[in-house]
């Protein structure tokens, strides 16, 4: 076999064999494929696309070019949960610790923030000693124990993703379906746990920006995932506007112990409940029953109880967890107030993530530092009614030229309307 | 300005502005642009093609990427003369030397040969002695003595075009119709002769496989010429079988010799009339006048005569021009016969180029070692009767292993049938 042969193959349409995407992945994770060979690789794929069979032979070459791991020492159901990236977006920290006191054994491997969009790790780390760099063995013990662990990447997790993304980013190949889809399952194959949830967001403030192209990755990673006979759940969820109030690191967890305390914003609560109703009702349990045991464990505190424990085994400090108000705070506040009335229109999640990541909250380079306590947190959501000087949104701030670096943006935020408009958070599930 | 912004512009079908044209070109040169971006870029750009502005654009930073030549100590008319690549094509070697009988000026660097098409430089290097690499000053007093001059192509002539070639040929963008037409029209407008003769080879042998794309190619080296106030023609010529009999470095020029004799085949002496013909009327001869004009130069021995002088200026043998026979032989011939009887339907010519490469007589890898005399002589054309046994090629080799490594491929070579095909030469010139 021979590169040029196979980048011409698909570049001029034709379907790739097993033997061949191997040969490329290998080439590419040994170095022995060099980097403007994959590069144009990439491109005749962004442009042709690839067949479901063929997605599914990427991510098998891809799964086997790092360490794939052995759950098995897990009794129970082990569950995975991936989010493509919103603003906002901190359901993992609510439907995790609510899985766990559920009885699931969640398993999670989760990447830093970049761009517009945080990380789970990144929220986690704003918890004082939350240490997510933690020994394979000691992630097992901890989802045998507590029955849930959140830990970062590790760099043996599909190496090939790895270079492949990092290639994608600087050759214009980001948005390709079979290259997302196949960078995402391969992750989640080679982690392994029974059940995986996706969370496929769509809209102004996601990847995907339209419905159909959400739809068409869905289904993409629900066949990848059936392909290597695991269940895969995918949730298409609105990303026009923020999820819930909170957009920055510390900001999001205390959101998300509002949450598990029962007073979270009510999109966010519907999300994890939804998505908890969906791992249930997959186990023989009716809606109802399953949304009753999810409003119980909330109730009776044992999923924010899940989260203390996690927090306490990963040597974070869990008294900011009992009492978020304990969380080192931003220096200062901007209000910024509607400048007329009527009902909101529309919220421009996009620019509101870059704005966090401009305060400080997450990282515009690879190498930036995470300033933990700034942040927006959203007073007004799409389809509330504002009169003229209504409190729209608060910036948690520590530097003042960051602040101003983004004030002639703030104006940008909020669409007004005369109309109500109606919203849906969920848009579809996909098995 | 920023790669991956321009590479996403032109994936995406939008026109790129000059600046960022230059940019890339400027970046891929000096090596701030990587290579995975250029092939990423190369890739897009066969995809979405490029406007006939954007082509101009791409062909002048590729032009201004080296030295520009000043020809203006040539008095006269230059013209140079480009073949996209063919078998068995020895016109430069026929059409040069009438052209300066004529009183023209005739520049030519000229490229080597790799895989199937050989290369001028290669074909001159089988005169003993011969000097391709004189320097620029002796290179233009020799074309004001004699009026031609053939040397190879110098380091500084585009070296964007060395990078993006080198590039293409491992990337799978070779088959780009603006990347094709810049990259030999900034060499062409590098040098900078007042007339450019583009002879674009069509068919089984060429590059170009249809007449509709050799055309579009054509057309649009003609428009970036006429963009570079310079007079470009360009002649479409049939490739679907070898140009003359011989195919192999001394075998070719032996044919040539014969032909400025005019003792040559019967196509190789009309595509040249008919080449000198353009470009005398292009000075305003009328048609039958030129064709006098070409008829004299031969039957006067005078264009030969440019030759021999030619030779001599660059230190070649001139013995071996005025007596043929001189030329060192293979030591070996292999005849292959017809196996049935019939018309000549169609010729190989591609796998009869590859043949003589694999014979010795070209490069299948960049830094093979040329054996001048081998190659390939034919004895019946298309359209021609031939009976069972009639000799239809006879091989020139000096090593019979690898004359064993083609014999199986003979067969394929002729096709037979039982009606006399109609064929034609010049398909169309394009001014």
């Amino acid at each position: 076999m021979n590169p040029v042969e196979i980048i011409v193959k698909k570049r001029d349409g034709n379907i790739l064999s097993s033997e061949e995407i191997k040969y490329m992945i290998d080439g590419i994770v040994d170095k022995s494929i060099p980097d403007y060979q994959a590069s144009s690789f990439l491109m005749a794929i962004y442009f042709k696309g690839m067949t479901e069979n063929e997605t599914i032979d990427l991510t098998r070459s891809m799964e086997e070019s790092g360490y794939v791991y052995d759950l098995s020492k897990i009794d129970g159901i082990k569950i995975d949960k991936h989010s493509t990236g919103g603003v906002g977006d901190k359901t993992s920290l609510v439907l995790g610790p609510i899985l766990a006191a559920l009885g699931y054994k969640v398993c999670k491997m989760s990447g830093r923030g970049l761009g517009h969009t945080g990380g789970t790790i990144d929220k986690l780390h704003s918890i004082d000693g939350f240490d997510t760099n933690i020994s394979f063995d000691k992630f097992i013990n901890e989802v045998n124990e507590i029955g849930l662990s959140i830990i970062g990447q590790s760099k043996d997790l599909v190496p090939a993703d790895k270079l492949l993304y990092e290639l994608r980013d600087v050759t214009g190949t980001v948005e390709s379906i079979p290259l997302i889809a196949s960078s995402i399952m391969s992750k989640k194959l080679a982690l392994g746990t029974d059940l995986i949830y996706l969370d496929v967001k769509v809209g102004n403030g996601a990847f995907m920006k339209d419905l159909d192209s959400a739809k068409a990755l869905a289904n993409l990673m629900v066949k990848i995932g059936n392909a290597f006979n695991k269940k895969v759940f995918a949730t298409l969820t609105n990303m026009d506007e923020p999820l819930g109030l909170a957009i920055g690191n510390s900001l999001e967890v205390i959101e998300a112990i509002n949450t598990l305390n029962g007073n979270g914003p009510s999109d966010l609560f519907e999300l994890c409940l939804d998505m908890s109703k969906e791992v249930l009702m997959s186990s023989g349990v009716y809606e109802d029953d399953a949304k009753d045991m999810v409003l119980k464990v909330i109730k009776d505190g044992s999923a924010l109880n899940k989260l203390i424990e996690m927090v306490k085994y990963q040597g974070g400090d869990t008294e900011c967890i009992k009492n978020p108000n304990k969380f080192k705070k931003s220096l200062y506040v901007y209000e910024y107030r509607s400048k007329n009335k009527g009902y909101i229109k529309h919220i421009d999640s996009y620019k509101l993530g870059l704005m966090s990541s401009k305060l400080g909250g997450g990282r515009i380079k690879i190498d930036d530092v995470i300033d933990y306590s700034v942040g927006i947190v959203l007073n007004k959501k799409v389809s509330d009614y504002v009169e003229n000087k209504d409190l729209l949104f608060t910036i948690h701030y520590n530097d003042i030229d960051k602040l101003n670096n983004i004030l002639k943006e703030l104006d940008e935020i909020y669409e007004i309307g005369d109309e109500k408009v109606n919203k849906k958070l969920i848009l579809d599930t996909i098995y």
